[in-house]
């Protein structure tokens, strides 16, 4: 029943799969014999194939980015705020293109697929990828599709990053990049947070070196204390005293551990309890790791403006004022970066509360200057 | 072998202990039949006994705030850069009382101490104790050494918080309050940081509902992780990224979980593998509850000025720029309300990259201004 949904919404999407029997060389040495892709489609590419957009998800993210699997779904994809019909990345023009990256746990091969060697769950013996690994991957879903260029690469946080990369290692292959709430590395701090959560995963006894599927258990704990860690950094630290300030779960002091007693304590473990039952460990770690290694100056003699020297895409920059995990600053790093590499760039600071999360959330400058800049590319 | 010691040295000092038989009510509703308080003194009392310093000590501090216990140690107390003759608070001139607070873990009565009652580690038992209940049993420290008024109440952090509870509940009992780093109550982002730190040690499985002792292990993995992310909180973006930027441990990505890649992750793993095996996990879960609870302005309907009101201590209130645990926005509420509440004080925010941990730290501004307030203190 379409007509339940809403009238801007892409509606029902079905995802779909691309098997890969090609193998494909990662940058760690290893060789993935053949891999799959899922994916999801919003839009009619054009007869010209030149009004395809892709979408690269952040950490936790997927290829369900827009619209509904089932007419009973309590909630659209993850960017239904910027994909649909009249919306920032408007589907009337454009052909979305949603994927779960390579080490994923929606669909895509990853490390609780089935090894084709073994028969078993790949855990721990799954290769570490990197961004550019994933580029490589999703070069060859562009090529499935018939799609020669993308008329933008789009992503936020870690998708950012892969729009980044695309535009540097196939710099004809992508007109336009929007990079949003993104950074053009990782900060020691960043480093740090995510060695935190790597941690929590491999120290809980039901990690079991990764192969925890062997031993019918996931490490759940470990997931929890991730996704908590990595919850308080996307929010700001005004918009959690917003949500929560203060605020007791009963009307007076327990005076015990194991009462909740702040309602941030409940929300934060809400969160982390949720996540832990559906989230694969192992890609947990591989999602972090991609992103600690994520360093495209590192090629270029720690110039990213060499980085981005052959890069031929218009760029979209966004940041958001009270993102502390990439904050501002990080954005105009690469700002600076492309004016310096001469390159045609627009750059926008977002003033919204909400901290990392904002990039997510319908902020009406957010999503009246991405629209400008969507509305304004040629197909 | 003293000579072996800095001159601006306390040299060696010897940790005393204070036996209290008289029951301490505490804010939780249960009583501590009795308790004993572990302390270093530094310095003489006076025959006035109006030159005695009080140091309240941090989240994971203890009594040994300077000088030695043996000729053999490489280093000397925890605030030794502050506490000295000839230093911000001069030992030639005040008497320093150095405790450990009730509920530690270094010697003073806490979870990990024999509960007389049934001759077993209190473990999970040990009532919560909070500030106020801290002050209760530190006024009782100081009855017995004969210290009617302290010349200070002086603490950094949580330390501070300390001292502020203490001119609140003893306003005739402190002619200087000292609180450095500190915040009048935390936030929903503070609680957040302590809730994962509880959570992880409280999911270890060698906690056994705090009841680890007698199973004889320690919730080792626990202690790391919260030690690693309060860590994080402790220092600075920037002073993160000066001191280990993104430097690897190898010349080259090893593209392995189990492999360290970055320095700063060895620097957290270790940080966080030496706490675990000396910070009892009862005590770290009493510490941020306390911490948690903090809120003197809650008894008097969220007004700080009006809590106050009655303190007849003259106040230095320093916060460092770069500090995100307690920013200098929240040193600066406590100073707001002390101006409306008609209070003496003086605040002094010092421009230093070190994050929250610069209270630890000789900065020569810091230092100056602190020894100069000291300094104006007449005994």
């Amino acid at each position: 029943m379409p007509s339940t949904f809403p009238e801007d919404s892409v509606g029902l999407v079905t995802p779909q799969i691309a098997e890969f029997e090609q193998p494909l060389e990662l940058d760690c040495g290893k060789t993935l014999p053949a891999y799959q892709i899922i994916y999801e489609t919003y839009g009619q590419l054009n007869a010209a194939g030149s009004n395809a957009v892709l979408i690269c998800h952040a950490l936790s993210g997927h290829h369900h980015a827009a619209g509904y699997h089932s007419p009973e779904d309590k909630k659209p994809g993850w960017w239904d705020a910027c994909i649909g019909p009249g919306k920032a990345i408007d589907t009337n023009k454009f052909f979305v293109v949603s994927l779960n990256n390579l080490g994923g746990c929606h669909g895509s091969t990853g490390p609780a697929s089935i090894d084709p060697e073994t028969g078993k769950q790949y855990g721990a013996t799954f290769p570490i990828v990197t961004v550019k690994d994933w580029v490589r991957s999703q070069v060859r879903l562009a090529d499935r599709l018939d799609i020669k260029q993308w008329a933008a690469v789009v992503g936020g946080s870690m998708g950012g990053m892969q729009a980044m990369q695309w535009s540097i290692m196939y710099p004809k292959r992508v007109r336009h990049c929007v990079a949003i709430a993104a950074a053009p590395k990782l900060s020691a701090q960043n480093i740090a947070f995510n060695e935190v959560a790597r941690q929590a995963i491999m120290k809980d006894p039901d990690f079991h070196g990764g192969d925890f599927a062997a031993h019918g258990v996931i490490p759940k704990r470990g997931l929890m204390l991730a996704r908590m860690v990595g919850h308080i950094t996307y929010l700001s630290d005004d918009s959690m005293g917003q949500k929560f300030g203060r605020e007791l779960r009963s009307d007076c002091l327990t005076y015990d551990f194991n009462n909740i007693e702040f309602q941030v304590e409940s929300y934060l473990r809400y969160q982390g309890e949720q996540f832990s039952t559906r989230f694969d460990g192992n890609t947990y770690l591989l999602m972090t790791k991609a992103l600690d290694y994520f360093d495209p100056a590192a090629d270029f003699n720690d110039d990213l403006s060499a980085a981005m020297a052959e890069a031929s895409a218009s760029f979209f920059i966004v940041s958001f004022t009270t993102d502390w995990r990439f904050s501002p600053a990080r954005s105009r790093e690469i700002v600076d970066a492309l004016i310096s590499a001469d390159k045609r760039v627009t750059y926008l600071e977002v003033d919204a509360p909400q901290g990392h999360d904002a990039f997510l959330i319908p902020i009406p400058r957010y999503l009246q200057a991405f629209s400008g800049f969507m509305q304004r590319i040629e197909v």
